[in-house]
């Protein structure tokens, strides 16, 4: 049984403000459980509420799965966006957009490890309404890539968009082994994944 | 209902063959549903024969995902363990890995997927059984990345741990967006990678 004062602590709270933390906790669940497994009655226990409360905000499980997907595909690509904005090279750009998106991986664990495992069980238009903008993570890389191409920096001879699927994809596959919030090892990492990716895309003349 | 001619079609087989044929449509049932939901009754209908039948080759669906996992890391290690021991300078060797650990993934994609994402599903001593042997993964690619900065081929500047795991984890992200028995794509992405990857290895003097 929920305590009494712990539900009424929860409902003293501004709506965004528990829309927020139903969120953090269902993406909890959902990490430790995975999303079939996670059940209602379980978030709705961890946050001390009622069940029948979560109706409240939500019309199923799977709106709960979307609104995390959706928030955190935003998040990371809004952070990579204004990286590659800034100023500099390709490559430049593409060495601070690494070094960045391992940052924010290791800052969102949660958040990336459930969107990078359970994407496949919305609908598939739910799927494209996240993933189907304007921009999107492998276009953004393409054209990095792309344009370190065309400026000479990076070989002309690797398949721009088998480069990016690959670089994209091994940038991604550290939240299969970083820890979550341990910003000083992400540092080393991003680092790391920089040196070797940058190093491994350069063009013989450019080669350090 | 399953028609009484395919379960006694079953029936007839070798026990091995059978055993075989229950984890390869067990393994296509978990990667399709995850381990969690997965189904011994949808493992059985599939197969065509009684759930209870199931009984006489396992005592749960535990040790399904077990030899799942067993069989798939051993075939896969002995696979880059072989590719390790030819000849050649230890740079040779590592773009050999490489090529032949991503022809693998390729062609044994359903079984990489779930040991990639369902190893945390058995128990501590069953994951230990699998993983603890005297070779391992991870030990391979540092001993082939140890080896290169021994012999001056890979760059001493390079963590040898981190950059083992940096290689190792960006192989096996193949496995979220390769197509199953493609291979001659695979080939390609094999190719590609070891490009980039061995290029960005290098020590400086040897960089092409």
């Amino acid at each position: 049984m929920i305590p009494a004062e712990r539900r009424s602590e929860y409902k003293r709270k501004p709506r965004e403000e528990r829309w927020s933390e139903l969120l953090n906790v269902a993406a909890q669940v959902i990490y430790e459980k995975g999303y079939q497994a996670a059940s209602l009655q379980e978030i709705s226990d961890r946050l001390g509420i009622m069940k029948g409360s979560l109706y409240y905000y939500i019309r199923s499980k799977e709106d709960i799965l979307f609104a995390v997907l959706h928030n955190i595909h935003e998040m990371g690509l809004a952070n990579v966006t204004s990286l590659a904005a800034e100023g500099g090279t390709a490559v430049e750009r593409l060495r601070r957009v690494i070094r960045g998106h391992i940052l924010f991986i290791a800052e969102h664990l949660v958040d990336t490890t459930i969107f990078l495992h359970e994407m496949k069980a919305l609908p598939a238009d739910r799927q494209r309404e996240i993933l189907g903008g304007a921009t999107s993570y492998p276009k953004l890389f393409r054209q990095l890539i792309a344009e370190g191409q065309a400026e000479g920096g990076i070989r002309r001879s690797l398949d721009t968009e088998l480069t990016a699927t690959i670089v994209l994809g091994s940038l991604n596959s550290t939240y299969r082994w970083m820890r979550a919030g341990d910003m000083e090892a992400a540092e080393r990492i991003g680092a790391h994944f920089g040196e070797i990716l940058i190093s491994g895309l350069v063009a013989e003349e450019h080669a350090p």
